[in-house]
């Protein structure tokens, strides 16, 4: 588990722009659990963070200095240059300027960016969930589930959502879940044999654990795991002991692991099917913002003792 | 771990034929791990046997006398009821007459039947292993696994096995298999990397457990496991510890179990293949054959202790 002292806030000057630059003044950051997995020297789908460098992630920005066409000042882009108030964007940043669908801007960091595509691409391609499916997603309440507990109400499927305490539950159940269990309040095995007495289709698993193990225990056959976090692993770095794992052979289980960026090409699809949702009210999100900068190490750490309800941001 | 007094002999009085039937003489009978998991009373893909009526399974045996004008006296069948010297074969017993391919009539009980099949469609359809790829195969001088080494030679791919031994593991590279690693002499986890530095794309699971993990943790971008059989787990029931399951989002993994009779429209398709590289000496088979009927228990229970070189087997 990281602590403040992993962090340093520091000053840097203000360099000139070169040719095919833009000064953006960030207006939200992002906090997401990957990041964590960035504090390790590992080789992994997004490389480590360097100690001593800045450290980077998704942010909204608006640019107010360009040399670069394509950027004028005013236009509001979403980058990877986060973790910082003011970011110089090159070529060498991921960026994009945001069109005119009249989301609010921290939308891109959630129901139209990471979190949001997340759900979509896991539930609808990863696990192939269709209309009729009993859906099991765990951290129901978090930026990840909460997505995934709406677009699986809007294609017809039934949803058991896992939440931590009896205020996270009833947003979950607000949001259209047939049924939440609360973790916290029981062993998760038996909630949810007696929320999905005939067993579970699909499990959108964010956690891990005792929770991906009671799905093993309940799949039904042909069922289909999309495994997008393990949040209780990231710090810890431990083993999982899965007693129903065996399951996987009679129910021929398929479990599949993925990240957001594996669907670039899909992404048009996603934002214009998430737009119209969010933009008709069926698709909604709660945050937790924090403010300024200062706050941004508390933010992150909160992610991991289950501070945040929705999608976790930081606004300058 | 069932022992000998799990089972009984038992004499049974020949019943009259009736329209439709023929009785079969057995020649060959087979013994399987799956049948272990049709000694517990729970649901599954096939029914459990039931305490004091003949257990059953994959034989083969000459009609000796018939009332059903498809089979005529002398034809030899493949059929599930096997456990018996003596069967009558009704309407609702699986059978097929066998198509004079030239094979020994064992071979329908292994690489051209459940094994050989098993291994087939695991690594080719489950698997979706293609030239080039690295495979891992455990329980590799075992039945299905040894036809996994020459299948995925035959098709072009780098195979590394795991065995118990010196002596198996040589057998395993006499069939083709680039490297295979003892797991009685050291560390699965070890070994394997140094056998595939670059790790693996394919794991073709008869084990579960230790080797599991190692595929977990060698497993490269895009990985799959075709997950066929745990007999480690099969008489414990106990649960299964894993270090590396977490790659399963980095690394994208995607891991599904199966059964052979997953595949039954495809088994036309297989025969074919199979039945011409079993002609030509390119898949061959080692069997373990134990003599006469009061052996069965012997060779079904000694396929939990590793005392089976490739495919075990009862001759009549």
């Amino acid at each position: 588990m990281p602590t403040i002292d992993n962090f340093e806030l520091k000053a840097l000057p203000d360099a000139p722009l070169a040719e095919g630059q833009a000064r953006v003044r960030n207006l939200w950051l992002s906090v997401d659990p990957y990041m964590r997995g960035r504090m390790n020297d590992v080789k992994s789908y997004v490389p480590p963070f360097q100690i001593g460098a800045p450290m980077d992630g998704g942010a909204v920005g608006e640019v107010i200095e360009s040399r670069n066409p394509a950027y004028a000042v005013g236009n509001k882009l979403l980058h990877m240059a986060g973790w910082r108030d003011e970011a110089v964007i090159g070529a060498e940043t991921m960026a994009q300027k945001l069109p005119a669908l009249g989301v609010p801007d921290e939308a891109w960091l959630h129901n139209l960016g990471l979190t949001g595509g997340t759900a979509y691409f896991g539930l609808l391609r990863v696990a192939e969930a269709k209309a009729g499916d009993v859906v099991f997603v765990s951290a129901a309440a978090g930026a990840v589930g909460s997505a995934v507990v709406q677009i699986a109400k809007l294609k017809g499927m039934t949803v058991i959502g896992s939440a931590g305490g009896a205020a996270k539950c009833a947003w979950v159940r607000e949001l259209g879940a047939d049924a939440c269990i609360d973790y916290k309040a029981g062993d998760v095995l038996d909630q949810l044999t007696a929320a999905a007495p005939k067993g579970i289709d699909v499990y959108f698993d964010n956690v891990g654990g005792e929770h991906l193990d009671a799905a093993f225990a309940l799949a039904r056959q042909n069922a289909r795991f999309a495994i997008c976090g393990m949040i209780d692993r990231y710090n810890d770095g431990g083993a999982l002991t899965l007693k129903y794992l065996i399951r996987t052979i009679p129910a021929r289980i398929r479990m599949q692991g993925f990240i957001y960026t594996d669907f670039l090409s899909e992404m048009p699809a996603f934002v214009q099917e998430m737009a119209g949702w969010v933009l008709a009210g069926k698709v909604t999100a709660r945050t937790t913002v924090h403010d300024g900068l200062d706050s941004m190490v508390d933010a992150f750490l909160g992610l991991f003792s289950g501070a945040n309800t929705g999608k976790m941001l930081v606004k300058l």
